[in-house]
Formats: C-alpha cells, sequence, structure tokens
C-alpha cells in the first residue's frame, strides 16, 4: 500500500491532487476543479477516474468534495448556518441513486448517520458530537408514522456512535454491518476526524465522498474499510481534518530543511527521495502521536453544530423541526 | 400484562415475591432461598417454575439472584472487592451450558457485554460506565492470541454501549441482534439501571438473572425484550436499581396513609385495592417522572467499578492483567 | 426557619404566592402583576415588601420575576430565541443600579456569571452547562481592550463554576467571595437549577430575583446565602426548577388524597393540618431524594442554550459576536 | 526571558538539566542526583541553587523532584499502588515546615488542591480528573470535627478545579488568591498537565517543585506564576508531562537531522545555533499545536487515579477512608 511506502499520511484527497499534480496542476486520471462561492467558501471537487490513478492518490475511485471555510470554527452565535445550508447541499447532490430527488419530492429516505471516533479524545470526538446533536426521527416514524411531525415530509434518521476498537474489542466495519442488516437504511453516512498534511487546514474544510473511507483515517485505527461492499449500502463519508500525524510534520520540516539549505549534495534528490530520507530520520517514538491545535475543544464543539445542522437539513429539510411529541 | 393493570413498578424479582408471599413467606410456583453470607453481603435467588407464577409475578420464568451490601456506594479505596469477588462467583455460575467449567480450565469463551442505558441522565449512566471501565480482549485476542497475555487463559471480551432509542432511533434489540450476528459471542451480559420499588434498595442491590431483560426495564424504554430468542444467544442480566419511579412512591405512600388511617370506610380494602384506589387518585403528571438520590453521581461512579471488576474477575481470573503490548 | 416546620419545599416565589393567597389572590404585604405575552409567554412578579410578608412566603423581601413558557424545553432549532430575547429585557431591568442605562449607553460594565450546582447530576447541571455557553469577555478586554471586538460596545464578562460542596469542601460563599474580592465585578449573576412544588413547572418556568438565593436551593446544598451581603457585590440570581423534591410530591399527593376523600374525621383539617398530618406519615427515607424526568438530558440541553443566550444578549447586546483574535 | 529566545520548550528542571550539563553531567549552580529505586521507579532531584543558574535552566530557584516510571500508564487493576505510595512520600518530604512531621503526629494540616488545565481537551484534563478523585475532608472536619471518620487523624482537604482563562475570563491566579484568603488552607498543591521536550517521557514522569508552577506551563497559558508570593500561601507544584509543543518537536528533529548529515557547511554549528537554524524554518503555523499520543485518553485516565491515590495517602494517611456519614 502506497501508505507504508510513503511518510506522508493525509486523509483529504485535495492535498493529494496538490502533491501529485504537474506544472499544469493535473495529475493524469484525476479531474480536478474549483468552485470559488460566496462568502469565502470554495468547493473543490476531485475526481478519480481510472484506477493509476487511484493507485497514485493513494485512494479509491470516486468523487471527494472538498469545502474550505477558514471562518468554520470562529465561535459565531448562528453556528455559520450559511455553511452549513452549502454543506447540505453538496451532501444531496452525492447521496445514491434517486435519494435527491426523492428528498424534494418529500418522499421518505431511511439514513443512518455513524459518529466514528473516540468521544474521550477531544479531536477525535467530532463523529460522536455530530450524532448527539442530530435530530433522531427513525423511531418516531415507525411508531406514529410521518404525522407526528408538522411538516411531513420526514424522512427515518437512526443514529449510532460505535466506538473504537479499543473500547468495544470489535471493528466498526462489524457493529454497522450488523446494524446495518437488521435495520435496513438506504444508505449510511459516516462522520470522522481526518487527519491532514498541512496544519493550515485543521478545522477549516470538510471532505465528502461517495467512496466510504479508508483504511488507517482519523486518529484511531479502522482497519477494514467501511464502504458499500463492506456494509452493503452505499456509504457517503464526511470528514474533517482535526489532527496531523506528527511524523507527517516532522517529515514535511526536515523535507522542507533540506530544500531550504540548497545542500550541494542533497540538491538533487526529488521530493520523494528527500521525504526518504527525512523518514529514515524519523524517530520511531512519533508513530502513535498526532499533533493538534490548544483550542481543539471550541473548534470541535463549532464543527459538530455545523456539521449537525448540515446534515438535518439535507435529510429533513430547511424546516421547523417540532415533532409535537 | 401486569404492568398496565397494576401502579406498582419494581425490577426486581426479589420485591414482587416480597408482595406476593403468603404468611409462610412462600408464592406458588416460585423457589426462594436465602444465603446470609459473610461482610453482611446476603444473597437471595428466586426461581420462577411456572407460567402462573410468571403471571402472578409480572416476570418471565427462571433464576433471579439478588446480591444486598449495604455499603456498596460507600466510598472505598478498593472499590469493595469482596462484593465484586461473590458478583464474579453467581455471574460464573448462571452463565450457559460449559461455560463455568469452560472458564474454569482456561478454555476460552467470548462474551459481549451490553451497557444499556443513556450515558446522559446520571442514574441511567450506570451500563455505559460499567462498559467504559471493562477488559476489552476480543480485538487483541483476534490479532495476537492469547499468547499477548501474561496469563494466557484470556476470555474474548467485547462491550459496546447501544444508547437509548431516542438517540438513536433504533431499539437495543435490532443493534444487538446485529452485532452479535456479526461477532458471534457465545452470550451475551446486559447491564443497566433498574427500578425498585422500595426506595431503600436504591444502589444496595445487584440483580443477576438468566432470563434477559423484561420490557420497560430502568429508566429508558426497551420496549423489546432482550433474551435468547431476541438476541439470538444467551443473554444473562446484570441490573442495579437506581431509581424509583414516582407514580410507585406516591402510590405506596398514600397506600400506607390509607392503612395507617383505619378509615372506617377503607378498612376492608386489600392492598390491591388500596393501591387501585391511590392510583386513581395519582396525577397523570407522575408518568415520566422517577425519584432518584441527590448523591447519586457518587454512587454510579462506586457501582459502575465494583461490577465492571465483578465482570473483570468472571471473565478474565483473578489475575494480573498485564497485555504486555 | 419556615423550611423546617412545613414540608412542601419550592424555590419558586410564584408558588409560595399561589400557596397563600386568599380569596381575592392576594397575600397581605405581597404585590403581584401578570402580564401575558405574545408567544405564550406569561411574564409575573411577585414583590414581596415587608418583613412579615417575607416571613410568611419563606424567603427574602425582593422582586421575583418568573417567566412560563410551556415549549421552553421543546427541541427547536433556533433555541427559542424569542424567550431568550424576553429574558434579557426581564434581566436588564434587575440589574442593580445605573447598569441598565450604562448597557443601553454602550457604556462597560462587569459581570460574573456563576453556574451553580453539580455537573454531574444531570438535573443539577444547568448552571455549570450555561457557564459552558457564555461568551466570555473579561480576559480579552483586560488583554486588546474593546478594540478587540467588531462592536465596541462590549462588556467584562467573566464566569465561574465552583463546584458542589460534595467535591471542593468548600461553601459556595467562600469560593465566591474571595473571587469578587480579586476581580471586582460590579454584580454577579447566579445561574441554578431549582426545586419547584408542582411537576407541571418542571423546565417550563426561569425565576430571576435581586433578592440573592436561599439557603437550600436547589438540588445541592449550598447552606450560606448568596446574596449582596455575603458576597460583596449585588446578586441577581436566575433558576429553573428541574426537581421536585420527593417528600414534597409525597405530601402534596397525600394532602390531597386526604381532601379528595372527604374524610369525615379530616374534613375539618386545613390545609396546613392536612400538610403536617401526610408530612408525620411520611418515611424519613425520602430525605434526600428528588423527582425529574426521564429526559431532563434533553430538557437540560435545551435550556442551558436558551438561558446562555440570555445573558449573552442582555450583557452583550444583540449583536454579531465575532471576536476578531 | 529565556522562553522567548530560545524556541525548545520544557516544564521539566530534568530537561533542562540534561540539556545545559557538561562533560562531568553537572550544570553550575546545579546539584543533581539520582536514586535508582526497587520497581523500576527511578527518582532524581535537581536543585536549582543561584541566581546564575535559575537562569540558565529558564525556571525558578528550588527542588525539584522527577519520578520516572515507564509502566505508569499501562492499565492495571491496582493502578500502580507502589508509585502512589512512593509519590506520597516523596510529596510530604516536600510539604512547607513542619507540615509532614505534623502529619506524622496526626496533627491535622490543611491543604487546597488545584486542578489545573482545562477539562475539554483531554491531556489537559490531568489537573481536573485527579481533583474529581480526590477524597474532600474540608466539609466534613467543619461540620462534625475528625469525629466523623474512624480514623481520627485526618486532614483538612479541599479541591477546586478553577478552569482556564478562555473559560472564565480570568486569571487562574486572580481566582486562587482569593479562594486561599477566604478559606486559608495551610499550602496548595497543584495539579497540571506539562510540556516535554522528548516524546519518550510522555505519561511517564511526575514532577514535584517547591517552586510553583512557571508561566506558560502545560497547554493552558497561566500567565502569571501561582507561587508562595502571588497566592499568599506555600505552593508545591506537581505535573506529569502529556504533550510536547509541535515547535520543539519539529525544532528537535531539525537539528538532529543537520547533526547527522554532517553538513560541511553546518558542522560548526553549535547545539544552541543549530536550534536556532531550526527555529528560522519552522513554520509560525506550529504555534499554538502540541504533539500528544493517540491513546491518550487512557494514560489520563491511569495517571489521575494513580496521583489522586498519591495524595490521599500523603495527605489523609494509609487508612481505610471510611466516612461514617
Amino acid at each position: 500500500m502506497m501508505e507504508e511506502s510513503y511518510p506522508i499520511r493525509t486523509d483529504l484527497a485535495l492535498e493529494s491532487q496538490e502533491r501529485l499534480k504537474n506544472d499544469r496542476g493535473t495529475v493524469r486520471g484525476v479531474r480536478f476543479f474549483e468552485e470559488p462561492g460566496e462568502d469565502g467558501v470554495v468547493v473543490s471537487t476531485v475526481v478519480i477516474e481510472t484506477e493509476n490513478a487511484a493507485k497514485a492518490m493513494g485512494r479509491p475511485r470516486g468523487t471527494y468534495v472538498t469545502i474550505e471555510a477558514p471562518e468554520m470554527i470562529e465561535e459565531d452565535e448562528g453556528y455559520h448556518r450559511n455553511i452549513s445550508v452549502r454543506l447540505a447541499e453538496i451532501l444531496r447532490k452525492m447521496l445514491p441513486g434517486r435519494t435527491e430527488q426523492d428528498l424534494n419530492k418529500g418522499l421518505e429516505v431511511s439514513a443512518l448517520v455513524v459518529g466514528l471516533g473516540n468521544r474521550e479524545v477531544t479531536p477525535d470526538a467530532l463523529g460522536p458530537r455530530v450524532v448527539d446533536n442530530l435530530f433522531i426521527t427513525r423511531h418516531i416514524m415507525n411508531e406514529f408514522g410521518k404525522y407526528a411531525f408538522v411538516d411531513e415530509d420526514v424522512s427515518r434518521v437512526s443514529g449510532i456512535v460505535p466506538g473504537v476498537m479499543a473500547q468495544t474489542g470489535m471493528e466498526c466495519v462489524e457493529i454497522l454491518r450488523g446494524v446495518v442488516k437488521e435495520t435496513k437504511p438506504d444508505f449510511v453516512i459516516t462522520v470522522d476526524a481526518l487527519a491532514a498534511r498541512n496544519v493550515r487546514r485543521l478545522g477549516r474544510t470538510i471532505q465528502l465522498t461517495d467512496t466510504g473511507i479508508t483504511p488507517g483515517s482519523g486518529i484511531g485505527n479502522h482497519r477494514n474499510a467501511l464502504n458499500t461492499e463492506s456494509v452493503g449500502v452505499p456509504v457517503i463519508s464526511l470528514g474533517v481534518p482535526t489532527v496531523v500525524d506528527a511524523a507527517t510534520i516532522v517529515a514535511d520540516a526536515m523535507s522542507a530543511l533540506i530544500t531550504e539549505l540548497s545542500l550541494s549534495d542533497l540538491r538533487q534528490l526529488d521530493e520523494r527521495e528527500r521525504q526518504e530520507l527525512a523518514r529514515e530520520l524519523l524517530s520511531p517514538q512519533l508513530n502513535g502521536l498526532f499533533v493538534t491545535p490548544k483550542n481543539i475543544d471550541d473548534s470541535i464543539k463549532q464543527l459538530s453544530f455545523l456539521i449537525s445542522e448540515g446534515l438535518n437539513i439535507a435529510l429533513l429539510g430547511n424546516k421547523e423541526r417540532d415533532n409535537g411529541i
């Protein structure tokens, strides 16, 4: 796997694209386009179209949409509702098959939202906290039907926080596959904290992808991929980088140092060789360490409201949510 | 169902037995025996043997063991290890089939421990907190085998905190059935906060039963029973009363008042009739309210350590737990 | 003390007024008026004007304003912003001296908000959770001045969660008096969970008073009053009933039973005598027990947002809060 | 200040001593000795004796004792009681004046334990969690006297978790000074998460010092020192490194790279110059970032039990703690 032969770790397709692009800003087999939006919100899309491109990018074929908004983690009374609305639009477009049309027509769909990560480790608590703030409707729909709601166009939303392997002894995919078989949602949305390469992206980027999440994502250790094949229904993955691997940050700094020094005997190395040199010098003690901001508690709080609101809008519509019960 | 025609709610078989027993202290179809142990720990066993007895008692046929120890919730540096050891012995005897012998021989067994209840409501957080403190081994055994452990007689222990229906939109039984199918434990142990009738029992009683848990237990609303039939493998249920239903406490008080007053026009009512009179006068606003002690936070902390230690001893033996990893 | 000679406990002046009022709806020495507002929000004011009235009401002379809104704890995307705005208006009017005018003119005032109660016991966690969600500015003002803020009319807001005596070994008043001496706020606002008499009021009522809080309020045990005399600056107390004392609910039920039965030998008892009879029959085991709703976690979440937003509006104005730092 | 002219940050005097020592392992004005103990627990003492040494070491004159034990964060049923006992012995020796003798004679002393740091950021939650697990006695002693306890040699222990400046708007020293003036403890013990230089020390080292804590310690931003002068009574500081500054880890790695490459044009730089070169190349984005292990939740759990147990033993003796209330 790419992961192993190369020290730089990122869960963001955008960062892989940036690293691999040539002078023209392209990678063979990868389509890339950017829509600079209003409010300083930039939306970019990376589509990995071929198996070769997937290998080079170190992640599966599929579509990766990135929402970048620097102010996302700044305190805001309205929790940046404009970004939530944008997120909801993008998410709806990524939902499988005719789901978007069904939602627009007010036809019922059924979604299971999964909060991945470890609630006890602040930068890894994003997924669990998003599920805490979701508007859960499945049990009410099952008991009272849609007429329990003021607005009758309501989907069947369920949510779960499976915990991490050290807490449960089980792979997330084992838990999810079981729950999906029993409760039969139309699709699954996973929410997770991710690792970025660049510290500037921490808390400022949301990635959505229809490929599921790849092994080794986030802080935790989800060894087996969560995707359509393994889970049994389509999986949309939503993530926000909240950490950088310690080894990545150090290797990047050392690589920059080598470049900067323009050392005669190192000058001829290309980026990969420089990274490998850096890696050789890396302390194995950096394994299992991550880098995160001191105010990560505030970021997680803001982001979990922003994302849960985005999911509520995408799945339930932008309406009063008063269940009258 | 009994639940509905009768206002008094208890999850303890011992309390049902006390209520129904005749002058000789017996209920037809119910065996009852008590072993006053050392340390002031009293162990009583209620065996419901017939369908008629099950109806009268309002709970399924099976064995209910109750450990009563007044000091359970008092602060103790060793978290009352003697009670944990006793709990472990009783639990081992209740495990299905040849499990106890297998554990004694050091043969591996595989257990899934389920922390029922709502982590966000203090008296209902017992189950989740017990799972937090469990020694989880399944993932280590799966990856490294038993040789990862100093003592090689180690079982495969997994744990899950499914959440309550208002948080997940799913019944606990749906989640558990799915997880059990995927991960195939030999048996399930559920841990839950229960409702007692008598406030003196709060935090001082542990009930174990091989019948699974009955609908409506605890604070939450687990509408469908968790038992061998519904989950797919044997279910041992462990619970501690942490609340009394508000309607129960009021009805009991009113019934006592009627008795106390020896009112000429009420004197001839039997207990059930007095309860029914009390119930008629009960405010419907008491529904959905529970009674719990002010220091419930300390009790839950103590009890969760005591019980998780009991489970650790029962499943992993009373040995150093150093996984060398 | 009134508390001891009478079993019925309430922290709401409104409930004391209801209990004591005569046929004309008045209590001597107590002024009462009600403004039924829009949105179904009812605001009532109880002014205790004489020492005799204070004795009869069991609480100090001063003004008690009650905001009642049944929908307060229902889930709402905007967290019932209309109620927050109303709360802010009422709070501003109650602030000492010229504070309201100063705030209106954009003059700086300095407030310390105190989150009373025990974070670990769900119905008692209201105060701590409100402080978690406050917009704290004192340290930024101290370091950068008001120019750090987009809107320069910003007050100096600080906050503290002192913990309860079982956690700290100290009285709240000891901690507060010390902190007030060192940091010199113009006034203190305490936020606490209260005990009501009537279960219908749980989570639906906000009480504000300029008298400080009386001993024994809420779930905890604040033995010494927090008021201008003991703390050193004016104290405004804000509280929401989240519990009913178990003894209160039982005594009330028993009293109702006696009334209902129209028992010939009890008929001539007045309310106080009926309560006393009920009290004699009350189990001492009810001491230290409280009654609270099963969904108290959701109520506390909603209420803490609603109140912190009210405080933010009252102290910082109804403006964008973007600190540009 | 040293802090500013030099990129390497450590809160451990031991690491400063290691960095500055000459060929003979000494620093002028600094005494150093090590007692390799049983159980692989190593105790070293650094005494900074002169103002010059204090400047060179970047920390105040005084005694710094370090307990190193690699297994401290490994899961252990007894929470490494041997280390707690050792910690208690060392702490007692460091207590001011005749406190140790008084404790040995069973004379009452009165201590305030302060849990510094941010409960919401896992690696910074050590101090708050230690206070959660302390045996608090002051309020019981105040109300019932020492006869409330089985063993009558009990000290008056109080505890507080003041929160961090972003949560309170106040400096810790403001809060502490006020609380100390009101409650008059004989001394204060602060517990805090620290920053180490070397990742190997994370979670494996306890530092105790009689100098108070120096500005900028830990993850938070305690701008003003907590020491005898600022707080008003002697301050003993206890800390465990749980993070490394991101800038430190990167600067150290870059410095090692320069050394390793033995670059002809850099070879002649001494360590400080190499560090400065590294620092120049450091991204300013590393400010405000820290490095911590993925399993920091388990470490904090283990460490908080170990340390609170050490404090309980030191202050209350190694006896049954049953308060009979």
